[in-house]
């Protein structure tokens, strides 16, 4: 399942790959240690590139949807994690309202009703509950699988938020807030509201978040011995840029040559001949929207109306954003022929399973999310049967999955931390 | 991968699976609020016996061996529950130290290098330690599959078990005690040893554990709504008995005839057509020794020598024994044209795989276990596909492996009952 690494660099990789295989037990432990003093996201999928010399979380989404994607060999993994979640928040539970995005892609309906499964299984009874204002009445759905998908709408019940007859002691977010929260969603202190509102893509800063994850992967790297550059994107903050009048692009020019130059510089420490790349993305946002690989600060002059119109352009329909820009890291992974690209889904502490992203029509420096992309689930038949103690991965096919897994944990624990500094409830002790 | 259910005794059973399907919501409440409770043993496996009519445990082993049994697809699983319990226990443990039976049975091996590559993935070095006198050295074992296992002799650092090189914050026990706790085990209060020693065989009584089970029995069917003896098999204690000299023979009679009369009576009331029987057990000990079915108490005057010998021979060497007699759950589980029973394994509070023990020579009213027998993993794959909620299982493929799961689960959190019940530690409140 687990396609080869096609890569000329395998000297670095295969050392890490080493290192993290044979250090499982120093990792767990870490990783135990970590969760004593942090809360994880409730769940999380993270978007990892492997590029040979180097792994590294790309995109970190606390809403995750593709839960459908999953190979059904990993849905019990799920129902097990859940159940563990389930039972450190609330274990008296019995209700849960699951509140998916306001749109009717079936490829999304499906997730949702896949999640309603998971949670089910675990042990809850579960209702879809939307908060999109055209959703007035009980909203029968037809998936693609025939099956049926109940949609009601919300009521608010003074503190309480609910549907008709159903009283939900959680409330579990799908929907990643881009618009900003609803008011209905607002002050809901009487239930559990997983994830918290400032996890939304309202809130939430990808630099934030990368600033947690280099923090992370500092001490990550100081534990295992190995430069934290190898599991770490490189990233400058470009400001506010509005790419419609080309107010702020001086400065994200800057940005973009300051970052190319720092990893110049790290492939010249370790003799890796490729070609640096930056990926200039909107600060907020996901789902692959305001993405763009550049290769020099001058691709930032020819920029054609089309780019200008899509950076500028966002899920949340503003036109003026913050900037970040990231080393790129390219993906050497296929699947057939097409690039690859690992996503990991985590419920709770758990690594549960994950798919590849597959893209035919765009490179490996580029960003393989949006339309044309599709999902090979990653299974565990042979990309992670227990391998004994101390048995040498081969470079053909080491326990790849437990690396991603590890690297995807990395992203989460600093999701962990990002959330914790940004609670807007937190008391300040200083 | 689940056969079908041959019995011509179609009607309770399916309500009760139907039942306990529609339930998961509530069953898997009630088993979270029984863990905030009751601590679940680190490690069980529970014979589970499928009779159409009723479906009820007959053994609970708190050191299962037979890991290597479950199919490879349930291996996450296992890691993912073992994390669980670990980080629950001891988080900052970095050595776990397994101590395995004394015989060197080629199977049992098996299970003692799978339950090494479970912990070593959940995060922890894992060494086997022997607590048998013979084992002096450092000894090799070479697996059926090329693997070797590296045994090595305990020794005791004043409080602590460790062996060479090696101090472990945590001991598990994979050997059942039957001869009694070695001296070196006693006393290790500065270490976790799981289970505890009055786990042992040379402590704990099957009594003792089906009267927690008939408490736990009686409250999951007041919260079902079922009578709990679809789910409880009737059990008398018949006293010292000596199959040699014949002591006792006289009140095992009239235990036989108590218990058979009682199973008769609810055959009766649920219109079932079959000859009751009953299974003469010794009270402490396992895998299967010291377990005699009989249809009439008037068997017992016949017995042959060669069946006296056998119940007068336990695993322990005595020759007198305290005998139980359990109402005979015949299964109607078959794979192929042999017999079959489902063992179910747990870690921690969560079900994690489980297979059909098969016995192609042995009656549905038979013990299955001994020479004789093999094992089909239980897979996920046909058996415990996500059920929509309120989908109706079908009559041919329900699933099955829930309601096993369920039963497996009554009966683990009847042992952490007997636990709390029998353990000498604890402090009395009354």
């Amino acid at each position: 399942m687990v396609p080869h690494l096609i890569t000329a660099l395998n000297g670095p990789i295969n050392e890490l790959e080493q290192r993290i295989l044979d250090s499982t037990p120093a990792i767990e432990r870490w990783f135990r240690l970590e969760w004593m003093e942090h809360t994880p996201p409730f769940y999380s999928s993270v978007d990892v590139r492997n590029a040979g010399f180097k792994l590294a979380p790309v995109d970190t989404n606390l809403f995750p949807g593709g839960w459908n994607r999953l190979s059904p060999q990993m849905q019990p993994l799920a129902v097990q994690a859940a159940m563990a979640a389930i039972e450190k928040i609330c274990p008296e539970a019995r209700n849960l309202l699951l509140i998916p995005e306001n749109h009717g892609d079936p490829d999304y309906l499906e997730n949702v009703a896949q999640l309603s499964r998971i949670f089910h299984a675990a042990g809850l009874n579960v209702r879809v509950g939307s908060v999109d204002p055209e959703i007035k009445d009980v909203t029968m759905l037809t998936l693609a699988s025939g099956e049926q998908l109940r949609l009601e709408p919300v009521v608010r019940n003074g503190g309480r938020l609910a549907t008709r007859h159903f009283d939900p002691c959680t409330i579990l977010l799908n929907n990643d807030l881009s618009q900003g929260a609803p008011g209905i969603l607002e002050e809901l202190h009487e239930q559990y509201l997983l994830p918290p509102l400032h996890a939304g893509w309202s809130v939430r800063r990808k630099s934030r978040h990368f600033q947690s994850y280099e923090e992370v992967s500092k001490r990550f790297g100081k534990m295992l011995g190995i430069d934290p550059w190898l599991v770490n994107p490189l990233f400058e903050n470009a400001g506010e840029v509005d790419f419609a009048s080309g107010r702020g692009m001086e400065a994200l020019a800057q940005s973009v040559n300051t970052l190319l130059t720092r990893v110049r510089r790290k492939y010249k420490e370790y003799g890796i001949n490729e070609k640096a790349f930056a990926v200039v993305k909107t600060d907020n946002g996901t789902g692959g929207i305001g993405v763009m690989t550049v290769h020099d600060a001058r691709d930032l002059e020819s920029l054609s109306e089309r780019a200008r119109q899509k950076m500028s352009s966002g899920k949340d329909g503003q036109t003026v954003h913050d900037i970040i820009v990231q080393e790129g890291v390219p993906t050497y992974e296929h699947v057939g022929k097409a690039n690859a690209e690992p996503v990991v889904y985590m419920m709770d502490r758990y690594v549960v399973g994950g798919f590849y992203r597959v893209h035919g029509e765009r490179g490996a420096d580029e960003n393989l999310s949006g339309p044309g992309a599709s999902a090979v689930p990653l299974d565990y038949d042979d990309s992670a049967r227990l391998t004994a103690p101390g048995a040498k991965g081969s470079a053909e096919a080491p326990n790849r999955f437990y690396m991603y897994g590890v690297i995807g944990r990395l992203a989460m624990l600093s999701a962990s931390y990002e959330l914790e500094a940004t609670n807007p409830e937190a008391e300040a002790y200083d």
